[in-house]
């Protein structure tokens, strides 16, 4: 079986490591990442400068192609240029840091399995909720194994996307596993005003305390609660009931 | 009527200066836009490092806001930060190029729309299919304004986006408008490998033709056609058909 890994937290990141490790007898996997962290980059590409492919040795041992790129890039690049077989499936992560709700749109993590999706390649982000109180990412990535195992054992279609989060606990702690969806509400992340030494004005993103947001079903909720979510994902962007209202709305300008 | 003005060429671009011209009679317009070019940066934000607002004055003209950041940035800044009163309407563009297909999923300019709409306002992302052989940015600017006010006129709900594209022809040759889904396959884009002096190589991502993608009533046919398309979408990527085939599987893992 052909894998591809990749991620957002860039190439030496703890994260792709340990996921690599753990599921290394799944199959042949084949580490293509950007060389530096992307998080946060969405779906973004390059092609302002072009790209560059370069073999990454960590403590003399080959471990992957770094790319100075975003996640969608590097699956790009890793299909097109360096596989020598197509993957039979494209697994992103794992991420440190949960991708739930719509943090999901800008996950560079999720983008890349979304790149793979659209290449109709079976795809899987992996993230793991870190949090003050519980960040062994050697126990999230033996968790995901599990995950990862039961999707390739399922045999998840060509094109179809599963997003999962890990709650931030031991494994003996995790509840279990829900099938879940998007939380699709405004996180209502503001910004942290700050003045300069010279006395301007700079802004922090501030990120949003996911514990305050709920809504049974969905991911945020059944990872707060100590389950593993698993959304499927389209990247049909099309609003299929909006669609129908303007539908009717008359056109003629 | 309080218009945000926002786009992903940044605040220097034509196609925002054209489109300001043309909407600056239907209500009070904000401009807040990236300093620099921000194609393809899909929905990233900025978290690495603080953001900047600074007043942009071209000809001694004051002409909105520069952002050091992601259109999405740009958004929240907008709402958040800079405008008094809460924006009506959030309009991305003109952007130069459309964003049809899977290239909705890379887009700045739409990634501004899709952050305004998650944030609760109604919002529109225009662009402009630019050819070699046409590309008045001036008449797609008035071509533009016809739309947004039959969108205005209308009512948008809050929290709702309609991306729309005008294809590259006269305005007398456009043929109508068409309600359309997004194309939602692989445009199949690959790599232009090249070696440079030092003998080594790099990668130029390689533009599709999109003329040669088709399937009736998507947005990618209808510019090709000649018609104007107008795309609902939704940031809710919840694939509800994948959900109800997976939640049978077993997950007892």
């Amino acid at each position: 079986m052909q894998i591809l890994l990749t991620n957002d937290d860039g190439i030496y990141a703890p994260g792709i490591a340990a996921l690599k490790h753990q599921i290394q007898d799944i199959g042949q996997i084949t580490v293509v990442a950007p060389d530096i962290e992307q998080s946060g980059v969405g779906h973004s590409i390059t092609f302002s400068h072009p790209l560059r492919i370069r073999e990454v040795h960590l403590n003399n041992e080959f471990i992957g192609y770094g790319v100075r790129g975003s996640p969608a890039d590097c699956v790009k690049l890793a299909i097109y240029e360096i596989m020598k077989k197509n993957p039979d499936v494209v697994i992103s992560g794992l991420n440190m840091g949960a991708n739930v709700g719509i943090h999901i749109l800008y996950s560079g993590t999720v983008a890349a399995a979304v790149e793979a999706a659209i290449m109709g390649y079976p795809s899987i982000a992996v993230s793991f909720e870190i949090t003050e109180q519980y960040a062994d990412v050697q126990e999230a990535a033996k968790v995901a194994k599990g995950v990862i195992e039961n999707i390739i054992k399922h045999k998840l279609p060509r094109g179809s996307l599963l997003n999962v989060n890990i709650p931030s606990r031991p494994s003996n702690q995790i509840k279990g596993i829900k099938v879940t969806r998007q939380y699709a509400r405004d996180f209502k992340e503001t910004f942290d005003r700050r003045i300069d030494p010279g006395g301007k004005a700079y802004y922090w993103l501030m990120g949003t305390d996911k514990s305050i947001h709920h809504e049974e079903g969905t991911d945020i909720s059944a990872v707060n609660e100590g389950y593993i979510s698993i959304t499927p994902l389209r990247y049909d962007l099309t609003d299929q009931s909006l669609y129908k209202k303007i539908e009717g709305w008359d056109w003629n300008i």
